[in-house]
């Protein structure tokens, strides 16, 4: 094989595609980020990355609270318009029926079946373009047809998958095998 | 749609499978994790999640350096055995070919089709069980045959993706469609 050296980029592949929910100026508003990750399990912790000209930010940093609702592939047009359509511009309290759960500045889609709750516990604001919040996810709710074994069922989900850079949305294929176990009999 | 509390957990889908590299002791060390993310992206940064007790931690400390290598699906095994031994235990030194960069102490796979080299410039390091390592991606190599446009194509990369909590590897499926574009006509 023959390595090139490309631009430095954003190549993280694939990318998860979730709706950040926050209450700004009274109001919820969403927008879809791909910059998310876990960060500790116990208690459970999610980061986000989103640019600090974002809308949401604003009310992310005054509630101290966010929400992260994952959408199904059926959303992918609501999920892509709210990431057209900046809060500083439309309003989008309505585009998604909207509940609270106890930390009750959090606005979360009934519509996405999963839901995370989450409380920031800390901000790393560095001298860049971006917020990185960390949140403990406090609270999770899901549909009922998407729990098997009280987890949520990937297939069942049926997330977006998210490339960047040539900016398309997938769909989860086919299963390759389990971790933890089909590399135990590797031979070197 | 039945709404239902869950216990609190990392429910995120779907995540990424990269190994991340590092020297420790003088010999190049990998860890495959799923807790990753793009920060930044000017310049392109790329933050990880990794369990204090992690070996591989260390020599990110000691160096300021580490790579991010996405292994293709043909890696699976190679991939999953890197997690299941840790380099306390054994020595994964010559489990893949390693090539370095400019930065010299970064360890790079040469199978696999995509590498980041990356320069901590952060350390989240708050009383959790993980340290937070945010880098900036200094330079990027991958397999010609995978580069379409200058940018890495993710059908041929053909990532490993991640469901967590069921532990499953999956393929990428079919495309759905384009971002920032089959949002534009929803009508709410």
């Amino acid at each position: 094989m023959v390595k090139k050296e490309i631009k430095p980029g954003t190549y993280l592949y694939p990318m998860p595609v979730v709706l950040i929910g926050a209450n700004v100026r009274e109001k919820p508003n969403f927008m879809p980020i791909a910059w998310v990750s876990i960060v500790e399990h116990s208690p459970p912790m999610i980061s986000i990355s989103a640019s600090k000209n974002h809308y949401t930010n604003e009310g992310i940093k005054r509630n101290g609270t966010y929400s992260v609702n994952t959408p199904s592939i059926e959303m992918v047009e609501s999920t892509d318009y709210a990431g057209i359509k900046s809060g500083n511009d439309i309003d989008k309290s309505d585009l998604f029926e909207v509940f609270y759960g106890e930390l009750e500045t959090a606005p979360m889609i009934t519509q996405a079946p999963l839901n995370l709750e989450c409380a920031v516990i800390h901000t790393v604001d560095l001298d860049i373009k971006h917020d990185i919040f960390i949140g403990e996810i406090k609270k999770v709710y899901a549909n009922e047809e998407i729990i098997e074994n009280n987890i949520p069922n990937i297939e069942k989900l049926n997330p977006l998958i998210f490339s960047m850079n040539d900016n398309h949305y997938w769909q989860i294929g086919k299963l390759i095998g389990n971790a933890w176990s089909i590399g135990r009999q590797y031979k070197r």
